[in-house]
């Protein structure tokens, strides 16, 4: 096994890079043909491997491509999903080298989708590839890879109510995490939940000149700045209200057992440039990324952003708003709230329209599980070290779904690092983990088919 | 002279709408040339009317374009100020026709710059054709047309510094404010001044994933939006410590006197589509407008604001922040006072930038000047009227400079409409206006010649 994957590394890697060269943006519409030829290689590539029935299913968005290997009906499955698709690129300015023309640099894969998700779901494909090419396959596998995670994975839940025999796993394994460091593995037992919603505040029916009209009509900008100023309190608490009536509150074992996790708070800081943190009063860094909720705007425009000055009041100001999600909180539930609070605070001279983009469920791993020993005890094999069991702050919606609908749990056992700038510019992913990846994904295969026994 | 006005009047209009075709917009460096164009048109027409030494006079940004006629050194001198240049046309898809295509529809001109200045200046130049083709000039004329108001006429200062001897005059006339309507002409005796700045607001060193982030790290957006926020209360006052010190409270009979301007609140409010007027508690929206200084964000601009959903955390977050000014506050002062104080209330975690942009002084006309009285005798002789005298809101930073400079006073003697849409899409310019100026400029002309003896 290890031969092989020693003999193969090159093609793997330039076979990562061709997928990576696709601008596979599902967000924004004008990409929608490389979207799909992303789909076309990953298809082509679970063929390559030695899959069975690789195809295209279409859905009212983007693909999902579908392909599995059935060695004995006895053996336990696993379900692999992963999205080909990724992040929007810009600002494109701030690439130190084009986001699809992915870059070699000390050790690293410089591009976008390097590590989210493109090169963690494609380490499955070679990890398969390789137990195929040698020992077998000590379970059976189905791989799902969608083309829809980053806006929000809208079809894949018909996709799944409408697959469930054909998706019909033991447990479906998931590589779009992160571990602490390259020298202390981890494997996330929690994951956020997400409301994303997006609003528009309106004065007067046209752009207005400040001077004939300022200090005597409402400013959309002025007003959603004081809006969006308003969601918090001076402790960093959501003045939503009701926001935080179903968050599940940790018990102080349950805050230690978290706080073993190694973290400097002085590199944190240096890593960012920042000169301190800022969050809910209370709760550590690592706390208030992982099992406490957030409020952020992700974007804002109005008025007059180009060169020089214009001296206007906007009639329209807008904002991308996301809150992530804690258990038990419901997207439905919290945004909801958040649309009745936003409309209810909107003062006289302006209107607002407030439009849910998408959400997910926040979701939690049992530790108890031979899923979540089966993983663990593959890190030790290949890594040498158990991992330790974190929870992370970011969200993949589909997780929540899957246990809904397939009624089975997930595991997320991702090889990326926090520092690897997902959805930024110089997104990254190191060549350690890639190949490091590919070599502990077939222990998992070997001790589930094990303990599953 | 009307007969004169009469038989030129399709051509005077074609004239206009070739000047409004060519897009001069001075803040965006890509029309450079359509702005040199613009000049050029106008040195044209200023030789074609028959005055002396048509030219332009190069500066560090666009060209002043001057010309003259001297008819008698013992005659009083009449300085014309106006600009070519316009404000951007963004967001060019409100308008209904392309805003550099100049169209006629129920008796207006649409199109950027139609009123502000290009109508408004145009004005003047056929008014001095119009007297020399017939009676003659009754005083001597210069003209001096510039192309960077829009941006601040950051140059102008220095061009009128070094050109004393040749600006020298008895009065400066402007066409570049509204009469409060076609049935109740007026005449702005105040302006207001500018101070007009950009804040940049930076977190991290990098745009991060809201969800491996989200809650711990200071997100400039937010930040941003609270900063906004905080500079007013909830009265609507400026919080900026000091803001206020220099401001000339008026007393109850000066703003009785203002107060009888006609004004309808249900009228401004339909013509606006909003509920209800904001301000600052204790004055009218007609005070709001033109005695009091006032905030405004112009602009607003970070994070993701295309298409879909992006989770991230910016780095930076940007406005464009213009205050109004009124006597006897200084652009200077209050920039140097929003500086330190937008510094002052930066939270952890982030760093603030401040870039100032330009700003202008307010001005105040004095009603007992043989230049007002001609002035206000011109609308008399034209629109059997006796014109309001009234506050402006607007801005035009130069006639204060002008009053340093040359000690001259201003006239300001616009003929547009608030319902212009100045600044705005859509902008617009009566026909009636346009040709009841030409009508009326000679009348000052006239008076001004007899009373200045």
């Amino acid at each position: 096994m290890t031969n092989y994957l020693e003999s193969n590394k090159e093609r793997f890697l330039d076979e990562l890079l061709a997928l990576l060269r696709i601008p596979s943006v599902s967000a924004d519409s004008k990409f929608k043909d490389d979207v799909r030829r992303a789909a076309e290689f990953v298809k082509e590539k679970l063929a390559a491997a030695g899959l069975d029935k690789a195809s295209l299913y279409e859905t009212p968005g983007h693909p999902v491509v579908y392909a599995e290997k059935i060695v004995d009906p006895n053996k336990p499955t696993v379900l692999v999903y992963g999205h080909y698709d990724v992040q929007p690129a810009d600002p494109y300015e701030l690439w130190h080298t084009p986001p699809f023309e992915p870059t070699i640099r000390n050790e690293r894969i410089y591009a976008r989708g390097a590590c989210d998700d493109k090169g963690q779901f494609y380490m499955h494909i070679k990890a398969i590839e390789t137990m195929m090419a040698t020992d077998g396959l000590p379970c059976n596998v189905k791989v799902m890879i969608e083309g829809e995670e980053e806006v929000g994975s809208d079809h894949l839940g018909t996709f799944v109510a409408e697959h469930r025999d054909m998706l019909k796993a033991d447990v479906i394994l998931i590589s779009d995490t992160s571990i602490i460091s390259n020298e202390t593995p981890s494997l996330e037992i929690g994951l956020r939940g997400l409301s994303y919603v997006e609003v528009e505040v309106t004065g007067a029916n046209r752009d207005l000149h400040s001077g004939v009209y300022g200090g005597a009509v409402a400013n959309p900008i002025n007003v959603l700045a004081k809006m969006i100023a308003s969601l918090h309190d001076d402790n960093g608490h959501i003045t939503i209200p009701g926001f935080y009536d179903n968050v599940v509150e940790l018990n102080d074992d349950e805050r230690a057992e978290l706080a073993k996790a190694p973290f400097s708070l002085e590199e944190y800081k240096q890593d960012l440039a920042i000169n301190d943190v800022a969050g809910e009063t209370g709760y550590s860094t690592n706390e208030r990324t992982s099992i406490r909720p957030t409020l952020d705007a992700n974007g804002i425009w109005g008025g007059y952003t180009g060169e020089g000055a214009k001296t206007v009041l906007p009639s329209k100001a807008f904002a991308k708003i996301s809150m992530r999600l804690v258990p038990n909180q419901t997207p439905d539930e919290i945004t909801t709230l958040f649309t009745k609070h936003f409309t209810s605070i909107a003062p006289a001279g302006v209107t607002v329209k407030v439009t849910p983009h998408h959400g997910g469920l926040p979701y939690v791993t049992p530790v108890d599980s031979v899923e979540f020993e089966a993983a663990s005890k593959a890190f030790e094999d290949a890594w040498g070290k158990k991992p330790i069991p974190t929870r992370g702050g970011g969200s993949i919606p589909i997780v929540a779904l899957f246990e809904q609908e397939l009624g089975v749990k997930s595991i997320l056992m991702g090889f990326g690092l926090d520092s690897d700038a997902l959805h930024s510019p110089n997104e990254s992913y190191g060549l350690f983990n890639f190949y490091k990846g590919i070599e502990t994904i077939p222990y998992f295969y070997k001790n589930y088919a094990q303990l599953k026994r």
